[in-house]
């Protein structure tokens, strides 16, 4: 039968067995702050079918609703520093922190490890709902990219969170991604899949990261001399042509993009990101084929 | 004549000879910080009609990006905090600030003083162009309001901006009504008016701050446990009804507006007012008259 084509052609992966879901990565990034709080109070009894560790990842920093404390948690986890090589008394708290993280969720690439691990963020950038991944083979996470699409097939414009904020849509439509998740594994686990999730091939749109651009500044100060342009502020993922308006200077001259191809911008005037020099990145679009996939161990 | 008649109705009023322009009184409220830096660039040259005093009120805290580096400084201008008394050497640094500011442009209520003072600021809110003075008999300032609104017939849906973020369409509202306001001074100071401030009564409608309204709590951690409600965020300015919902815990719940009387929500949602235990505001609309206004000493 076709059930049998399809099933002998699906990619056979480990059971998605343990989860972690964190927030507060970064302390003002209030939505995945709040959510963690509230799945916190919610006491496991052992009749879940996912393991889930639910997980409040710089509690010093969310205290304070700041991004962080010494420095950025989410650039400390690297192998050299999880290693534990780099931890001394005088290691900043979030070096420390994801050492600690990596005790409890790892430790990275190793056989302990959990399984999945979603790690919740907000931008004050226009991107929706919007999955980060750092591998296109990465078959489950594209997967569960397809789920959390299906059910929302508008553009979900909730628009811009400011840091140190909570909107309300914001946090419900984080709430119910992870509720699809949580979804997509139970049934990946199952060996059952529902109609939302045929067996035939599926293709996902992906957005490839190729670099940053940052704000003109001024060459001694420093100072930043201009604001993303109005025509680009919140047109995330919305493609980018060689000319047009990137940057409105405050003196009022307009600058425009000098690449000679077309790109798609995100994380367009991401808040945590002037420190970084980053006004925006620029993406390739790319179609990527996803194999059917069938979990090796049925329960 | 009608002239006539208007004139001699009209309130006569000190010309408005020297005004400050302040930013960066909050030091994450970029808008404000970025057009007063822009501004400090041009030098006077003697030649301008009104003599304008351009301050970066917290330059400590804008250097770091926060709100305030020891205490809030919109909070320091109080008569006894400026009059030197509660100044020493462990007095909080936007404590020492305000002195110096009320220094330079005060003393408050003194003949030295500034005839008019803009402090400009940034909200989370989408409270649009909003201006904020402290009694409904200000006539130069509820004139300044009018004037400000003409040329904007549609409401500013601008959108909220986040801290530490600069939206370029802010900062070009912004500027461009503070140009509104000098150019308002100018006429006024001339004696000349425009067809857009007619000799005749001018009605304004303002919003009397009545109460704050505190976001749900935790009783023992004070943990919010709630935020905005979808249908009330970005509403400022409009009528919120006795039974309209005003927050959505993150449980699920809505709570409504218990209130016995329809008023008029605003700073819905402010980032910086969750530590202040504000969630909103809620106002009476009231229509002032303000009467015709001639400068006492014409150039």
């Amino acid at each position: 039968s076709l059930q049998e084509v399809c099933k002998s052609r699906a990619v056979a992966m480990p059971t998605v067995s343990r989860v972690a879901v964190c927030g507060g990565t970064h302390g003002n990034e209030l939505a995945g702050i709040y959510l963690v709080r509230e799945m916190l109070k919610k006491r496991a009894d052992g009749t879940e079918p996912v393991s889930v560790v639910t997980v409040m990842s710089n509690s010093r920093a969310a205290q304070l609703c700041v991004r962080y404390v010494e420095t950025d948690l989410n650039r400390c986890f690297t192998r050299a520093a999880s290693s534990g090589a780099a931890g001394s008394d005088t290691s900043p708290y979030e070096m420390i922190r994801s050492q600690e993280l990596n005790a409890l969720l790892g430790p990275k690439a190793s056989a302990q490890a959990v399984d999945l691990l979603c790690d919740l963020h907000n931008t004050t950038a226009n991107t929706g709902l919007c999955l980060i991944t750092y591998s296109d083979h990465d078959w489950i996470c594209l997967h569960i990219c397809k789920h959390l699409q299906a059910p929302m097939h508008k553009p979900m414009e909730i628009g811009p969170q400011p840091h140190g904020v909570v909107r309300s849509a914001i946090f419900s439509a984080m709430q119910e991604g992870v509720q699809l998740m949580m979804d997509w594994i139970c049934q990946f686990n199952s060996g059952r899949f529902s109609a939302t999730n045929p067996c035939r091939n599926l293709f996902a749109v992906c957005f490839h990261g190729l670099r940053n651009i940052d704000y003109p500044r001024d060459s001694e100060t420093h100072v930043i001399t201009a604001a993303v342009h109005p025509d680009l502020q919140d047109r995330d993922f919305c493609l980018l042509h060689p000319g047009d308006p990137m940057f409105l200077c405050f003196s009022g001259e307009t600058l425009r993009y000098r690449g000679k191809e077309a790109l798609y911008p995100f994380f367009i005037n991401e808040g945590a990101y002037y420190e970084k020099g980053v006004a925006l990145s620029l993406a390739r679009k790319r179609r990527v084929q996803i194999p059917s996939v069938r979990s090796e161990t049925l329960r």
